[in-house]
């Protein structure tokens, strides 16, 4: 079953390694079907080198394992909650990326500094707290999701316009309208962490980028008035 | 038409991502001929993977696009106004290299620290101001074009001597005498930028080069007495 | 002899380049036949392209050479005394692996700052004292060792679920469950020591992840209750 | 003439782009026959793709070319001062490497902060003043070998002993044995001064190895009572 999106997903997952983004096992893609209910995503703990379409898990948005001989990612949980809390999205992302999760250890936002970031993710990239100890010894995946999604709420940020989060002590979480860009936004994410704290190394009091500046650069790519790329020649 | 030039562009392009200047498409290389006034430029948003020389698009120097299947590169009003503002430069180089933008971000010139970077480039790196509010709605990428043309003007530089600028929270435009030329420079900017970046976290109170080190070396490389490489053998 | 473990102990050797872990002969791999008490372990100064299975050396747990045509690597001593004081270990790897070592250098130990450090690594990586002049000139490599392991001891901490030391001034030890985990525990040590560094630049305040998200991490993959993987499908 | 020595040299050139020691032309490696006086370089600013050994140039110990077609090296003149001063030296490398420039740059030299560093250079990595306006006039590359070579004897440096000295505001010079013993030497200062710089990020008031470690790690290595590698087995 959905032998299209498995082919999708794992191509997705094995973009991670080539772009930098994980050592050895250390992230998950998935990418959902939203007719069916039903998303695929990467096996817990097998090696890159050894991974095949067919290896991919298929899971209902109750987070039940539907079809697949591995165990799906130990993530998966969270993957569910951001499926069925952002209805917008079809493909999640979960790394450790090294400048992201770095950003994540110190429990900082990445400040929107230039317009490599304003190009795809408007506004700073978010970093949600801790989960307390009961969170944690809950449902500790779950929650994470739940965290995330009940922070962009409390805050208003729409998912479509801020693919990623940072989860504090942990690592990066990133979304978007396919598995293949969702891992597009996890590289800029990473890009941007990376120019961010070089940008501050070499001028500690620097200040985001005007706001004209980055909606200019965000609407020059998304929205009715878009003009970058081929989709309106 | 311009087939020659429409390979040497298209070959200059496909040097970003072996340099490592680039992510994605975030990058775009002209060159001009200047008999006929013709500009030659990447398409915009094309993936470099299927990129291929008879991709590249023709526009004359009011920005007019003259001949090419795509849109052209959605910054080509910033080379247009290169090109006639800096009559002795014949290739325009745009990236968001990770080390030139985070000075752009950080908002600061990379100042002249060694003969890395007298040997290219005379004098520091400089960055121009944000566009205004203003500027931007009018007309963001040729004004991005004018601001550096005057700054160059009021600031007495001769953009032959310093083929590099940064854009405030933006990224970096290099030129030079061919497209190979211009991105050979992007190259020294991305490289001098890492080396200032990391000579001011070892040493602070770092001053520039002395001005008669700076000299020696760009002036051994350029003008009637240079005597680096093979011209005069 | 042990012709299998010598293959594993080859190729464990051949991974450190692949990592980015040495530069040159920069380190050394070995991995222990506790039937035998024998292990086996690189030659001294042996350029990796040359390497063979079969000039791996094989050493007795006094630390004399039992078969190979070549000298063991003159760590030897530091690997034999890690083999009898910590007895569940099987496999040893030192390097100078860039990040691991610049802590080293700088004398401090590596606080765990997130879950990728917490997944595998219980606590700080440690950092042990320099050998005093009379400890190095008596013996130099075995009193590394006799130094790592005392350490260990007297801070009551566990070799198996702490898997790396630093050494001041040096470098990094790590080990495992074998040739291959050991090396897997030196990936982890130089990311984890990679990404506390860049935190601590990005938030010069940063405190360690809180205790129980640690302990949530480490046990969801090692012990009684661990469901990350695929060996309780 | 000399088609042995002007292989290894072109070989020895040939590592300086593998091991990531160069961008574009920017380095140099000479070899000599201590026998003719005669020795072996790069010719000036040819690119490391189209070079073939025949192409290396070979120049008399006062800096007159006797066989070659192309221009030597322009830094010529200083590996010639090198060789009539540094008798015991049989190669020479000059590069930009980012991390040795950094430090050139930043006018400091490297400490010895660990044994990566002392296992091949003995010391620190000094830094040579810049040059006066006067010395640059009159023999810019001459000045730099005599300023190089006056450094070591005023300060009783052995340059067998510390085969690196940064050139203030410029770059690395290394020497050795071998053109492939230069080149070697090049690698380790590139590596030892990355490792100081991240060594001074991590701890700012970081104080150099103890001595009786600086000396155990050389003399392992080096000299009468050396015990590392196979010669003595």
């Amino acid at each position: 079953m959905l032998e299209q999106l498995k082919k999708e997903v794992y191509e997705a997952n094995m973009l991670l390694p080539k772009h930098h983004l994980i050592t050895f096992t250390w992230g998950n893609v998935s990418g959902i079907d939203r007719e069916s209910g039903l998303f695929v995503i990467k096996p817990s703990g097998v090696e890159y080198d050894e991974l095949r379409p067919e290896d991919m898990v298929v899971v209902d948005l109750k987070g039940n394992k539907v079809e697949g001989e591995y165990n799906p990612s130990s993530d998966t949980a969270t993957h569910m909650v951001l499926y069925n809390r952002f209805p917008g999205i079809s493909g999640v992302v979960h790394t450790h990326s090294p400048w992201a999760t770095s950003w994540a250890q110190a429990g900082r936002a990445v400040p929107c500094y230039g317009t490599t970031h304003a190009d795809y993710i408007y506004g700073e990239i978010p970093c949600v707290r801790n989960l307390t100890k009961e969170e944690i010894e809950e449902a500790y995946e779950l929650n994470t999701g739940v965290l995330i999604a009940d922070d962009f709420d409390a805050n208003h940020r729409d998912p479509i316009a801020t693919p990623a989060v940072l989860c504090k002590n942990h690592g990066v979480f990133t979304w978007g309208t396919s598995a293949y860009d969702a891992v597009h936004n996890a590289v800029v994410a990473e890009e941007c962490a990376k120019m961010a704290a070089w940008c501050e190394m070499i001028n500690p009091d620097v200040k985001p980028a005007p706001q004209e500046l980055q909606d200019k650069h965000y609407y020059r790519k998304h929205g009715a008035n878009a003009y970058y790329g081929q989709t309106k020649k």
